[in-house]
């Protein structure tokens, strides 16, 4: 266990903030509710930035840059859009500061007042779509399919490192198209990448599936999102993807020229992951002693830490670490062969661990000697001893990186099966809730007033309808009304 | 000539504005002198990101995320930088909107005003260093080298796309450092990087020098700069490279416990280059067909136009197109096939031209029968016939596309060295900068007072003291006083 780390079973919450500062991923700033992403947790990010970025250029999007700025009046366009957003926004009222009287600082010079208060971005649709009035004349400009890699700002009064910062980072897709079904196979389309980076990159299974009403997207007409489990049973939103419909196209006069000589509004779609996905990949698979990380997000995969009492012993594991990398570099497998002689082998154990570093790769005289190496999984703590005369290493290891990356995976999704509960009864959903967490499957008679309830009484909300929801004849978990089909609950982040 | 486009020569500012928003690189928003980067000008700056993030790891820099807010406080701490910054900033003074009384729309909130302003970051020094100081205790954590890919917004205004935003995008790099000696070699090493890629993939010479203390970074010591020559005959300050001495470590407070026991303040530097760079690009090669692409940096390289009067021919041609393309792609030549039947073949060449797509294939029927492609070359608008019985195409495309890369730069050197003049005397000196522009290579007393008579009367300013200064003994252009080597003036963007 990581000296000074809280234990996980302890206090869930204070094990998740002390990981995430420990670890190096990111620690709160000096600004409020603003983090700072340090170098280890951005190398992280970029990782996940890249893959999801291939992700969306495989299919068809492009990068695209917005203000960060968007004026109040262009906020307010979409009635809903502002209601959903007005009450947590920073707003810029002036561009100039200018020396006190006394001259002992800096205030802001009233005379610098803007015409027009500018709110910092917390998401584009408005800016966008006022935008995208320019672009779109005729059915040929369609679809246009934009996505933006940017800083946005909610003014959160509660926050938490990579779960609910006042700033995060985000990607935000904004796509246009022609007809209603062309955007609700794009909304689709995305919530269904999202799930496959989700389970394929960082390991962590999630229930795809459409939010209820209340839950919705301001300005949507469905959210799509995709809903992970959480150690401590608690859900989290770790996606969503929007079918706009023709909300925003109204709202900001978008139209275009049909092939058949119409004139229509646009239809669009918005979709969006954050650092929050950070948050979750810690939460999701890591342990006492620190992060876990799954091989295809790990910024180093395999570490080499040399055992050395002198200089010579240093050369010689040197030359075989050397050869080592040769074998794996070219494979695309990132090592680290990490010779410091400021910090002692067992203390570099624990900071790898606590790094969540896949593989370890002990290298010492007797190693040497005997021509083998001795290799740590940090998934399951465990050693064994490779004799090289008898395995390839350019095979073998990146076997057990996907091994690993496997069993994180097998880990999480059996971790959820355990934790998902059919419940039929509502002593027994607000029992399981307490006692057990975890996603509950239970009916609802479909009404904002019975969900707004529940979440009163057990503070679970519904995560989502799932999308592979089995139809079936039932009575909501509540009020005993007729329901069709059971939804997912949770207490959720 | 691309139609509408004005020529270069009639009106060169009002055929830049119109070349970035014609060539899809970008277009002024509705936010008061903030852009949006158009999807074909955000693949050029992620390909100079890509390259430019790639130098800076190779040197042994990280990525990290700081906080888009600055606390009023924090930037008052070091005084000549507030006093640089405070003139044009974005000052976040509420958290909250409302709806208007009248509830026809919604109002700044003046119960939720914060306790104290936040400036949006006009550049991150203050808030990194903040950060520092918890992150450096003694010698072993240096020393510290991290980069941050941003926006910023400085509240300029008179604004132009690229070259002078509110907001922009940039990389700064912020590292502290254990001794001067060390943090100057930095400063350096940055400069030169920087200047590498202005040469090697902008195919754009520039001149490297110090900043004059007028000009030098708001709380740096020393400021080391490259500057280009646009076609105008002005210049351009491409990127920048500031000596912090030790002013941010003791505005922040970050001292280290050093090797023998002492306890000393950290030597600092900062290094941009920003969007500005997409200007620099564009004014540097460009012509009145448009664009001019260096092809290490060209998001398309090769463009293959068919020439079809039926869908017959183009299946043949699509055949022939494809092989090309199994050709190049391995080699990372990036080939865009573009069968569009909406549009005819003289019209897509006027748009790649307009593009700046470097190599232009044309494939005809005519073509097919006789084994040839036409290849046209963007930078010299010259065509030939390529016999593919004798030419390979994956040796003749690449190593024209380095030709092209080679003569785009030699053109600008050439330019440069053209008008780059050696001036004695104040009334050649007026003569030469308003009918010839261009770098003037003149003595300077070195003081302040006459840098700034010079720049009111002839709006030139000194654009570096350039690092391969000939020690000579002159006479300052304009007070005749002794100098002891060359500065360059040049009007500038």
């Amino acid at each position: 266990m990581s000296k000074g780390l809280p234990k996980r079973e302890d206090d869930y919450s204070q094990w998740y903030n002390e990981l995430v500062k420990r670890a190096d991923l990111a620690e709160n700033s000096g600004v409020r509710g603003c983090m700072v992403i340090k170098p280890y947790g951005y190398s992280i990010w970029e990782k996940m930035q890249g893959q999801l970025d291939q992700m969306f250029k495989d299919t068809g999007h492009s990068n695209a840059y917005f203000p960060l700025f968007i004026p109040k009046s262009f906020l307010s366009k979409e009635a809903s859009h502002v209601e959903g957003f007005a009450k947590e926004c920073a707003v810029v009222t002036h561009y100039r500061l200018k020396n006190s009287e006394d001259n002992k600082g800096v205030i802001v010079d009233p005379e610098a007042k803007l015409e027009e208060e500018l709110i910092v971005r917390p998401t584009s649709e408005a800016v966008i779509w006022s935008t995208y009035r320019n672009w779109i004349q005729s059915y040929r400009d369609l679809p246009l399919k934009v996505n933006q890699w940017a800083n946005v700002v909610r003014w959160e009064m509660r926050t938490r490192l990579f779960l609910r910062t006042a700033e995060f980072l985000w990607q935000e897709g904004h796509t246009a198209h022609a007809t209603r079904e062309e955007a609700e196979e794009e909304t689709v389309q995305m919530m269904n990448i999202y799930a496959q980076f989700a389970e394929d990159y960082m390991a962590m299974p999630v229930v795809k599936g459409l939010k209820t009403e209340t839950e919705r997207f301001a300005g949507a007409l469905e959210t799509y999102c995709i809903e992970a489990l959480m150690q401590d049973g608690k859900a989290l939103q770790a996606g969503t993807s929007h079918f706009l419909g023709q909300n925003f196209a109204k709202a900001f006069d978008v139209k275009f020229a049909s092939k058949d000589g119409g004139l229509d509004y646009v239809w669009g779609t918005s979709w969006g992951v954050s650092t929050r996905l950070m948050g979750a990949l810690v939460m999701a698979h890591s342990d006492n002693n620190g992060l876990v990380l799954p091989p295809k997000l790990a910024p180093i995969q395999v570490v080499i830490v040399p055992i050395f009492r002198s200089e010579e012993e240093l050369q010689a594991i040197e030359e075989k670490a050397h050869e080592i990398m040769d074998q794996l570099n070219p494979l695309g497998i990132s090592v680290k062969f990490d010779h410091r002689d400021t910090h002692k082998p067992g203390w570099k154990f624990a900071e790898y661990e606590l790094k969540g570093v896949p593989v370890r790769i002990a290298l010492g005289p007797r190693d040497l000697a005997n021509n083998t190496i001795e290799v740590a999984r940090r998934d399951t703590l465990t050693k064994e001893m490779m004799k090289l005369d008898e395995v390839d290493v350019s095979k073998a290891i990146p076997a057990l990186l996907d091994e690993i990356q496997a069993n994180i995976y097998k880990k999480a999704k059996d971790y959820r099966a355990d934790n998902t509960r059919k419940v039929n009864d509502w002593d027994e959903f607000k029992k399981v809730l307490e006692e057990k967490g975890g996603f509950i499957s239970a009916h609802w008679d479909g009404t904002a007033e019975t969900e707004e309830k529940i979440k009163d009484l057990t503070k679970a909300t519904i995560r989502c309808i799932p999308l592979d929801q089995v139809k079936e004849e039932g009575a909501c978990v509540l009020t005993g009304k007729p329901s069709k089909g059971r939804v997912l609950f949770a207490k959720a982040y």
